[in-house]
């Protein structure tokens, strides 16, 4: 396969092309970029839905069934998967969620997990590119799901142009969790499990604690219920923060943080393979510093240095 | 409070200015680094031990039994308690680990909890200076405990002279745990929690899976069973690895990553003010790309060449 065919595939929305292009991406092949730059002019072409909320609140049902409502509705949709925990080729619990979504897919659906080998700077570059790549491919809205709580919850409000929270109906470790960082990212949150009217108590809890004006919507995925009403309000939001200029200001900020990444991983890369190329005189201060020769700051000093040249003569 | 001041206090084992200290290190002062380079000599002064495991084992219980076991042999003993998904003061948890460490505690014992604002890398390095304030203020022996699962509990290795794995009886959770990656860096498995009788039995299981070689250990911590014996062992494998040249190795590899650490936390600072300074600069560039007039990519690539030359000029 070469770079031209998994463009013009990806543009023919081909699935086996998007898919050779992912795992391009995931394994750190550079030479994608050369598509990945050709595709900009499709950046921006989608509705960009996160996913997010505690372990165990049903979020892959849930998507499950957004994935039906999108097919009912002519909607080409994507679904990424994400584990930040999880390296590539690790997961088979995302492997059983890729699957789950695969039950209910039609060709205009595409849903991958995604990992990336090392540092999580590089699987939130890894979702920017994948993201484009779906754009470039056709697709009009796409989810992007995380498993687990910690920083990259907060780290999607940034690849996302809405966040949806799902949460069970009240237990007080979720209200902790929420209270805990989830609050902030939330344009809308989904009361998930459970009947429709146990759910709904959950929900006055929720406003009780958060105000009123945060948008709250009743679903029972496993049951069907709500799911018309919660892709109704995804996309009307979305309606919303187009008009008023929300979404402009959300997306810059994405570009933002994108460009400051790029300049981070570059110099991360950089740094890497200073190290791996200076591997011997490593050892050598290592050695000198393990021996009181020379103290550890004065040994990182000189390292520090030495690259500060390297780059000099770059 | 000024550095002479807390240097002297830190000497002479004094916990308000050690806490002052590792304070310091948590909140990112840089000054605290004039202390820590005239401490290098008490660098590899204590014995350095890495308590890991999943969620639930009972390692706070573990280790305040240790601490208690520490004081009863005259040693003076240092607790740090680290996690990674806990930023500074988010801890309830680790405060409430604290405090237990604390109520079998005595003058000679130092314990904490240690976090702090930002990357991952930032913990890391914090954990070397606070075990070598701790070091420093004449502990001779040093339990570093972290909680949850993933990439910190193979960091630790690098920190610790020797690593002990807690694990319970048997449940296949476990041992899939085990696998994943905790048995590289076990140099001693402890079995806790049940009753000693119960956990021989998960120790054959073990032991079939990892063959002959793995040193474990019974306990019961809440029945204060098997903590001399798990103390002795500690104490036994280190003196072991001090004879066999295996601490020299492993001491040298802790140098050399934190040498490493230290290059990487340079840049990253410098790329972290750059990105501070060039602000205005960064939002017309975005302004550009949003409306299409120069393509992501080559928007970051300038920012890198800029990046660059403000290093030539520095």
């Amino acid at each position: 396969m070469d770079l031209e065919q998994i463009k013009e595939g990806i543009l023919h929305g081909d699935r086996r092309y998007i898919a050779k292009a992912i795992t391009m991406i995931e394994e750190g092949y550079t030479n994608i970029y050369e598509i990945l730059e050709d595709f900009e002019e499709y950046s921006g072409k989608a509705k960009i839905i996160g996913i997010t909320g505690p372990p165990g609140v049903g979020k892959s049902t849930l998507i499950s069934k957004l994935v039906k409502e999108a097919i009912n509705r002519n909607h080409n949709v994507g679904v990424l998967l994400v584990d930040p925990s999880s390296p590539i080729s690790g997961g088979a619990l995302l492997g059983n969620r890729v699957r789950m979504i695969e039950e209910v897919s039609d060709p205009k659906v595409y849903a991958r997990s995604l990992a990336t080998r090392g540092w999580t700077g590089g699987l939130s570059r890894a979702i920017d590119e994948a993201v484009l790549i779906l754009e470039a491919s056709g697709k009009d809205i796409i989810f992007i799901e995380t498993v687990g709580a910690g920083q990259i919850e907060t780290e999607i409000f940034k690849k996302a142009d809405i966040v949806a929270v799902i949460l069970m109906p009240y237990s007080g470790d979720e209200i902790q969790a929420l209270k805990a960082g989830l609050m902030e990212i939330a344009d809308i949150y989904v009361i998930n499990k459970g009947d429709l009217d146990r759910n709904k108590i959950t929900g006055v809890t929720l406003r009780t604690i958060m105000g009123k004006d945060k948008r709250i919507v009743y679903t029972s995925a496993l049951y069907n219920e709500g799911i018309k009403e919660l892709y109704d309000s995804l996309i009307n939001i979305w309606d919303e923060y187009s008009k008023s200029g929300e979404l402009d200001k959300r997306r810059k900020l994405k570009i933002k943080s994108s460009i400051i990444e790029d300049l981070n991983s570059y110099f991360l890369k950089l740094l890497d393979d200073f190290v791996k190329n200076k591997e011997q005189e490593l050892e050598k201060i290592t050695e000198e510093v393990y021996q009181g020769k020379i103290s550890r700051y004065k040994a990182a000093k000189n390292v520090i240095e030495e690259f500060k040249d390297s780059l000099h003569k770059a």
